[in-house]
């Protein structure tokens, strides 16, 4: 833990810093691995698999029949879980949508947008230390909503050769029937190129690790979009006198515990506060069966005490924290002065967690201060938003003489007279 | 001029595609160009003023002396079509403006999004060959209309080191009141790095050569996000019977006279509007100033015989033009079938000038195919949504089992503790 007391705000820029990390040996690999994609398809992908997941993999489809095995071994209770998870990210996504609203400039000019669907989408969902079928959600229920006619997704097989049964459910209660067993950069670079069992895709969304993001990155010469850019996941927790050191604690753990390059940032008015949620910290930690990522990830992180809750959130927007939590009293008070996260929580009882699971917000965000400029992700990720517009014969007349000035002035005559015959 | 009557499907993949632009030899000079921007700030700018622009500039910083000297040299006509255009632009973006909406997803559970401009953006308007006045206004205004704090302007100057008035009248008239004389790839630089003048932002956007479009994808690197990737500009207009030949003809020229490189693809069910709208390119051509960049363009244009209007749509769909003109009678029914495309004009007297200057809506828009998976500029642009929740006590014990469920699944334990803490 890096403990600051009353820093100079001088010294703020150093501590909103992240990690940096080292890409350059990566990107080589990259290359390659979309080379032998490109060239060899599916066969490429079995291979890789043997590689690097030790998995051997005859098929990388998965069929009916695992789909089947996999709802068979999950317990109800999880499956009623995943439901409502489901149906609260689908009401809150869907309350996204917006009514086509037309709008007259002037008269006979009449201009409005419509969104219409990016046709196929992928997601990545990761193997390793964790089964995320929580982003399945995240990702496909969005994707239902926009009308994406075709939703592939693609994850790592573990040494059987198997994906994850939570996943599959959480896949096939979406609708998901392509479902690829592939993993890292090689799954990204099958949905940027396709091969023989997997369609190239339009937009790539989901979390992974450097190689995957790496991957997306590359994809983006292929005329694929990407959800986003993405780093280490990030919690900044804001406390005030009557926030509980326990809950804090909790709350700041559970991004430690994603991985040794989590960041957590703490910063209170109080010093009360400021001395127990260390020390809940140091506690609860014990009990984690992830505590050495957690206690990797603690390692970095900030424990910072200030003297006003004005400062906190000043703070707080240099850093631009993925999830942000006001664990304060008054937090309607300091909403408008958040300026840069990803997704707030505020007070006592809104956990993250909520909000990595079931409260129905998106948990794919703005990483590595992408706050600053960039969305979580929303219905609006899965949706082109296409501009019309119908001009009358009058409204032609009533904005002609204004295009032909602004056109002549920029030197473009055909632009002029894309107008002037009309109105001749 | 390609003509091609009644392709077969087979062929259509093909006639899709653009021209591969080649970047490699590009890239080496642009980090070039940010490594000395980087180490030399403003000097370097002044630097490649000289070697690029053949411009001696003592000073970058646009003086308010500069600003009124510009007013002075537009007529009074420009300057109210100037206006009469911005207040459209700002009408047709000011409705793009989303109401809170809070959802209550579970009883006690609260849901919403919020709002927030991207603090500091950067906007390029080239120099060239034609003075782009209008896209300051297309940047501009939803910026103002976002609540941007600041606002960077950058354009090369001419010999004289003297920026085109119209372009210094259409930035004041929006507030801008940070312009400075530097383009290219080192104008993006300095608007990514930062320099002693010109500080750096969050998000860059704006048109403009190889060069520009290079610098910006090589900014993202930097954590600055840019309005979309590009390439030249692109027109398709589908024409039935009842299409006027001179009227597309027009509109096909006036996307021609962009640039040698610009798109055209013209496609229509009519037989005499397919022979007459050639015919009438051909004799509009010859008095057009930029005829020279047109007939290089129009080299590389299609022109199309189809059998219906259906299949225009799924060629135009394929394509995803930036631009697509509707020139039919009965556009209503087909707007269902528009699924990619970056701006749609609808009805013979919709010409793209209308939309590239006056209308309202926004003229960046997404080229080279992106149309399939980017949405053009808008309000939206430049702003972040960032998504809040409440949960009550209540509505923590109305979700916790859920989330408990979920996190267990996927071995996140802490994520599980930081509900379990709070329900004990």
């Amino acid at each position: 833990m890096k403990i600051y007391q009353y820093p100079t705000k001088d010294s703020w820029k150093d501590l909103v810093k992240r990690p940096v990390l080292e890409q350059k040996e990566i990107s080589g690999r990259i290359t390659d691995i979309f080379a032998e994609v490109e060239k060899n398809g599916d066969n490429a992908l079995r291979e890789f698999n043997k590689k690097f997941d030790k998995a051997d993999t005859q098929s990388i489809s998965i069929t009916e029949e695992e789909i089947e095995n996999a709802e068979k071994q999950i317990s109800n209770e999880l499956k009623q879980a995943i439901q409502q998870a489901k149906e609260n990210i689908s009401t809150f996504h869907a309350s996204q949508k917006q009514e086509i609203q037309k709008v007259e400039t002037v008269k006979g000019v009449v201009c409005w947008r419509e969104n219409r669907a990016v046709e196929r989408v992928g997601i990545y969902i990761p193997g390793g230390t964790a089964p995320l079928f929580s982003t399945v959600l995240m990702l496909a229920v969005p994707a239902n909503l926009a009308g994406c006619k075709e939703i592939v997704l693609c994850t790592p097989p573990d040494k059987n050769g198997n994906i994850n049964p939570a996943i599959l459910y959480a896949a096939n209660l979406c609708g998901i029937s392509e479902i690829f067993k592939t993993g890292g950069a090689q799954a990204v670079a099958a949905m940027t190129l396709g091969t023989e069992s997997i369609p190239a895709v339009n937009k790539i969304f989901g979390p992974g690790n450097q190689f995957v993001v790496a991957a997306k990155e590359y994809a983006q010469r292929y005329g694929v979009a990407i959800d986003m850019p993405a780093g280490p996941s990030e919690v900044l927790v804001i406390a005030d006198e009557q926030a509980v050191p326990g809950f804090c604690a909790a709350d700041l753990l559970s991004q430690a515990e994603h991985g040794s390059d989590s960041q957590v940032v703490f910063i209170t008015t109080d010093l009360k506060v400021f001395e127990e949620t260390i020390e809940a910290v140091n506690q609860q930690i014990k009990d984690l069966p992830r505590n050495e990522f957690a206690a990797q990830a603690l390692e970095n992180s900030s424990f910072i005490l200030v003297n006003s809750l004005e400062e906190t959130l000043e703070f707080s927007n240099l850093y631009a924290p993925e999830h942000l939590i006001l664990a304060i009293a008054d937090f309607e008070k300091y909403i408008p002065l958040i300026e840069n996260a990803g997704s707030v929580f505020l007070g006592n009882y809104s956990c993250e967690s909520a909000g990595d699971y079931a409260s129905g917000t998106n948990h794919t965000l703005p990483t590595n201060g992408y706050a600053k400029n960039y969305s979580g992700v929303s219905l609006d990720s899965f949706v082109k938003k296409i501009t019309f517009q119908h001009l009358s014969k009058e409204g032609l007349q009533n904005l002609g003489k204004t295009i032909e000035l602004m056109a002549e002035a920029e030197g473009l005559f055909a632009h002029k007279n894309a107008v002037s015959i009309r109105l001749k």
